[in-house]
């Protein structure tokens, strides 16, 4: 039983999804649906390559990802399929998939044009339900990639900002705002490992200028702000059991500066 | 492996339709469980039935749609079985199926009358864990319709208001607001056809007088206003990259009208 | 096939659910994967634990319980499994858990140290994913709950505060308040027998001192109040068709009377 995986910005409120899973369901009723998140902010492409890029790896080998955050859709922009050596993404080519592609070993792209794999009628502005859902299922079944257009070799990518690093300072920037309000920046934890000081290092983030950083929420008092190493690898501003981003006032692209 | 899909107004912060699912699943474990919807309004039958209408069609043959927009739980109203050629939907009878077997062939209904299709303590309050879940369950393991209950000639139909089109003009209305902002209206491609001048048409929606008639959204500019025919069949008063509702100041039950 | 339910306070927003489904898809892939809950209050363990009790014993027997709700993830708060005659629960050691396993026959819980159930690289601040989804993956599968770790007597025990209950009144207080705006209390039906009065009874909720006791929504015209009791076996305070803690002012812990 192998698994189809969702990301879109449909949002959970209309009938978007579950139409694409019942598409899907008649094409291969033996499959796992799993959704990944539907609300990415509406075509905002960059989010959700990221969100792409910090999840695709928790999934067993052999899932096929659909990705569906497509403000392009009805314009002259192509759908592609990315194989690699372990999951097979299908997408826009708006480089939504670009952040995780950019992590995959044996990265093969081809260009669907093959329109036997589509709905018969397809709308000019859901194609996540008449082009996306239906190749996903045939993939899923074990069509090949060769079958669906002709391999190609330029496809968009998306820009990644690495942080600016020095021995003394780095600076990076938010990417994302969480569910709790931990603003998770494009900071990793082999920047750290470049500065001179190993302790005693601070975070200036927001109207606040001092966040200590730890590993643990626990190294903090409960309401007190600290930045760690997040579950996605990047480093995030935090507190200890509140919301960062409401209490320090981050947003995204907000300059975030580490110094000793 | 067959599947049920769910259309309610239960939400989804609550444990509601987790337990339906719960209840499935313990009388039908090998079932795919497809959520089309949760966050129809509290109680509003018609956005039910709307967005039933416009999806189910995209489930495989043998889907179980478990329609609980029901807020006359409790009350008398009776609980209803269809089974058209290609689907069976349960429901309360109150008309949220009825948009969609409208369209279907070989319709049978039969009122729920068997007892032994419900849980054993059945609430006041959540029939949809107490009795569609399990009678859905027990139907998309192949129980029959007729041993459900009586079969039944009359059902409540809702009421779905064309619009009035003329040679020069089509008035509708709004129905559906979706995630994306998109008014989705009551006016099909068929009635364009009815239209005398096929070019050069506009659509009056709220605040605005002269929206372009298109079928992309690229052949406006980003942030401009469009009308088209979208997803569901129905014309969309829609901005390219924005939220038509919020920036046109569009409610369900707005009237629309196209024009030359 | 068997089923995992989550309970969590991830929210639906981010990967992060998802990324827990495909790590316990990597383990076994054919399961049933069930949503209860995601948007309880981040770090609420008290809500956590009653949408637990309210929702378990409708699922099939066998079902892993996956529930995350852990604000002191990276302390030293321990994880436990807790095994009864029907279930398995996995969470935090801080009583989550605790509601349920007090209403559930031959409850044994172990303490999590076997390491060989997590992840190999698990990060502080997700244990969701790098503990919690593997090891529950794994009980769904077959493994033994004494292979986890040892039998531990003492785990955390949340304090549930019974209304009090004289011959003429019954005073509890509110403890969650769901999608509807119904607002569910600690009144139980049991309660309600020790009252001398069996009718015309009365409820003093919020700003609204003579809310009357019925059994069904229909028994108040639409838009009235009443309090029944509802599908969690608990009195809820609603309005037959509307909101109830908007339109009266109720919140979580309110104080709820009963008189004659």
């Amino acid at each position: 039983m192998s698994t189809i995986a969702f990301l879109t910005d449909f949002g959970n409120d209309d009938w978007y999804v579950g139409t694409m899973k019942g598409v899907i369901l008649g094409i291969n009723p033996h499959i796992q649906l799993v959704d990944i998140a539907h609300n990415i902010k509406a075509g905002n492409i960059f989010e959700g390559a990221f969100a792409l890029m910090v999840s695709y790896s928790y999934f067993p080998k052999g899932t096929v990802f659909c990705v569906v955050v497509d403000p392009g859709v009805g314009s002259g922009r192509g759908v592609i399929i990315a194989k690699t050596s372990k999951y097979t993404f299908v997408g826009p080519d708006n480089g939504v998939l670009s952040f995780a592609t950019a992590q995959c070993k044996n990265v093969v792209v081809h260009k669907l044009t093959n329109r036997k794999f589509q709905l018969s009628n397809t709308s000019n502005t859901f194609h996540g339900r008449d082009i996306f859902a239906p190749i996903a299922a045939h993939l899923s079944k074990g069509v090949s990639i060769k079958q669906t257009g002709p391999q190609i070799k330029k496809y968009v990518q998306l820009e990644w900002k690495s942080p600016d690093v020095t021995g003394k300072t780095i600076t990076g920037n938010i990417v994302y705002i969480d569910h709790f309000g931990n603003a998770i920046t494009t900071i990793e934890k082999k920047h750290l490992k470049k500065l001179q000081k190993k302790t005693g290092l601070f975070v200036k983030a927001g109207s606040k200028r001092k966040i200590p950083l730890y590993s643990f929420y626990r190294e903090v008092k409960i309401d007190s702000p600290l930045a760690l190493i997040g579950s996605s690898g990047f480093l995030e501003v935090s507190i200890n059991g509140g919301n960062a981003a409401e209490r320090l006032n981050l947003k995204v692209n907000d300059r975030i500066q580490i110094t000793g």
